[in-house]
């Protein structure tokens, strides 16, 4: 409950104009792109320093307020959904980039800035930053590393995690810790940098990061893969990265998935496909080349049907682009769609859409998958209506049932989008107890009172793992 | 203090031959690499399994004695050194490999494992773990896990921190968790996995690690450059860097060095130069020809006087080798070695060396400088003698002055060695006191009660950082 009392000592911080109680700000800001979640803040506040963000914190602090730190609200885990209520704290007026290093290949950055800002910032110096989430235009750094997300690169150069060197983050009770640098190695403490990396905002509110550049690789050429046979494209998969060639895209569509795809698109994909790999390499030239011309053969050996190479890198980006649309083309056919996230090891792609395949065929249900082939990364997407409740019943069983068969396959909950509210409840599966029970403890030891984000990561209620399915 | 009771119980566990109080074990494991610290614990014991490990907790949880996990103990920052008397629990009897997993990567194994077993391990199959510990041949995976190891090919590859995927680990009170898994991708819950490494032992005793492995690069080829002028080779280091080039090992000796290593591996190197880079790329034939060519062209614009290219991957092994022996060779010439592990921003190695000359003349002590340039990660080396308390007091003022350089400079207090018992005072430094309360908390988190390697990371007393100098 915002008093009037709080509401002056707010509007004194950022101003009338920056901190909003009204209906069409509280509802604008009650869910995500998540769907199925809604809950409405009491208010909306926009912070443009760290100063206001430290006197913010310290008043929701002394009148225990939930606040829940919030980029473009992208995230796919319902992790800014106030579901608690209190504050939405928005940091897009923080959007300033602070510094690029050329010396020492680093980018200084406010939490607000565009994950497409910062690739077009550093590509225009010859650099390179990595990660590349299918939001990242319109998604901010600061959600970015609160997600820890992940992208279609991630099998070659990492995650977000691996980028983030430094952080300056505001703790529940307004105090501000820096951690790292502009430091390649620094083992001074625990790594708080890591640890603040993909914790959702419940531990701390990013107000400055210290990213890592490498330099823009020199080239890349796409090609696509068809396979009438799912485990001929898992051969594919397997044998690449055996052979000793890491690509920087290695993507994967069911059938249903190109379906779809092709329908929106109209990019000439083969619909009547089991599969096709979307495959990318980047480097200098010679290697580019050598590699492709290595995984052209092997996809021949594995068992491809039929294969396009790009001609050029501008014809490659348009054949990826069809990957980053999967979402969208998706979007159009039904009202609602729960986009999944469950990984497993690589090794295990073709037993888990399999199964996949199988539980949808049981909850007679419509799940497209698509996803990150090189890291196991999956994408198991239900095409649903959120307004039929006994469908959304079912979706429940089936996601439950998919989240077990993962685990079952020595993989995890979620690979990229975060626990959030969405997989709170299933946490346990992957981690056990006793890991949560200490995490909780780490919460404590940043925010002891709980008001940071609260409700996400520990869920109130647990699922129970249902056995013998 | 282990009275016939506990002692009862612990033989109990792990059999009379495995739990040892007599005065040579005892003594045997109350110091490490480190010099000038050491502490009698009051008793060794070598458990053979998880399970083992789990026993000989609870009974020091039920009794509040201290446990000090250990592999070789060839840390150089006191890490392994019982300062509080406890147990110091042996894990190099936990020393097979668990699993080689081709199709995904991964090595799993116990942590007594040799760094250098696995690296031949997996060579054999043409797969590479890059950390590269100067120790490398006698520490212990679990070893380089507590601590972080870096390494030679830091800058390319990362340190330990890039490679370990997946953790079991026993908590102080004998539970376990597992952390991770097979997984490039994982967002479930804290990162757990890359807190405990670099945890230096104080929050769970790690009984096995699942490691990322790459492809192994197909050719390397190693080069020496030679300054007459600091800068120059900071230039060289600056430029190589800014053009694209990130080579596999990018090392850097001062003078001093020069001198004692050639006196000892009489390799060739001359002895009048300022400086020497050993700069090392690996990778697909064409590319590394391309960097090296490129490398030397760099090498003399910037103002290299001499070059020396290893015709054979051999020759190459051979010259950084010279690095690899540096210590050694240090170790020589005077009774006690001082290896001190400063870490600047790497635009910063030029001012950083030049900060520890005048602090080596103000203080009238010998101090050679190399590390890995790249990374900025120097090590100032201290030759001394144990015995004159004269001396060692005058270095603890310049070590103290070298500290607030590199922090001054954007750096850190300790890049790869750990903080332990040698950098606990300096930590707040870095971290600053806030943080440091977030990371005892954390500590809590996992060890309530502060049996696991107390003493270590948080200091008793703290420096004062001296002002104006």
């Amino acid at each position: 409950m915002i008093t009037p009392e709080i509401q002056a000592e707010l509007t004194a911080i950022v101003g009338e104009e920056r901190f909003r109680t009204d209906p069409e700000s509280r509802i604008s800001h009650s869910y995500d792109a998540t769907p199925m979640f809604q809950s409405l803040p009491d208010g909306v506040i926009y912070p443009a320093s760290t100063g206001e963000v430290q006197k913010i914190l310290r008043i929701a602090s002394n009148y225990s307020i939930p606040v829940v730190g919030r980029g473009s609200g992208s995230n796919l885990s319902a992790d800014t959904v106030p579901s608690k209520g209190g504050l939405v704290m928005v940091m897009t007026r923080m959007n300033r980039i602070l510094e690029l290093d050329r010396n020492n290949h680093t980018l200084t950055v406010q939490p607000g800035v565009y994950t497409q800002t910062i690739h077009d910032t550093v590509e225009k110096e010859g650099l390179f930053y990595p990660p590349d989430p299918s939001s990242m235009a319109i998604s901010t750094i600061g959600g970015n590393i609160a997600e820890c997300s992940g992208g279609l690169r991630g099998l070659k150069y990492g995650t977000t995690k691996d980028y983030v060197l430094g952080l300056e983050a505001v703790l529940a009770n307004g105090e501000v810790i820096r951690t790292g640098g502009k430091l390649y190695k620094d083992v001074a403490g625990y790594d708080l940098t890591k640890l603040l990396v993909g914790s959702e905002g419940t531990l701390a509110i990013i107000t400055e990061a210290t990213l890592k550049l490498i330099p823009l690789p020199e080239s890349r050429r796409a090609m696509v893969a068809h396979y009438t046979d799912l485990d001929a494209a898992a051969r594919t998969v397997s044998r690449i990265l055996s052979e000793g060639i890491i690509p920087c895209t290695l993507e994967f569509m069911d059938q249903k998935t190109i379906q779809v795809v092709e329908e929106y698109a109209n990019i000439g994909l083969p619909k009547e496909m089991a599969a096709i790999l979307l495959i990318e390499q980047d480097g200098p030239p010679a290697v580019v080349e050598n590699d492709i011309h290595q995984i052209r053969k092997i996809c021949q050996e594995t068992g491809a049907t039929h294969m396009e190479m790009a001609q050029t890198e501008a014809e490659g980006t348009r054949v990826l682009a069809a990957r980053r649309n999967a979402l969208a083309a998706l979007a159009r056919l039904r009202p609602t769609l729960i986009l999944e996230d469950t990984t497993v090891p690589r090794s295990e792609i073709a037993p888990m859409v399999r199964e996949i395949n199988r539980i949808a065929d049981k909850y007679q249900l419509n799940i497209c998958t698509f996803g990150h082939a090189g890291d196991g990364n999956l994408h198991p997407t239900l095409l649903t209506d959120a307004r039929d409740p006994e469908e959304i019943e079912r979706a429940e069983l089936a996601f439950s049932d998919i989240f077990a068969a993962a685990i079952r396959l020595g993989g995890t909950v979620t690979g990229e989008h975060g626990v959030g509210l969405a997989k709170a409840p299933y946490l346990e599966w992957k981690t056990g107890r006793i890991a949560i029970e200490v995490m909780k403890g780490i919460k404590k030891a940043f925010d002891p009172q709980g008001i940071l984000n609260p409700g996400k990561i520990f869920a109130d209620t647990l699922r129970t793992e249902r056995v013998g399915d």
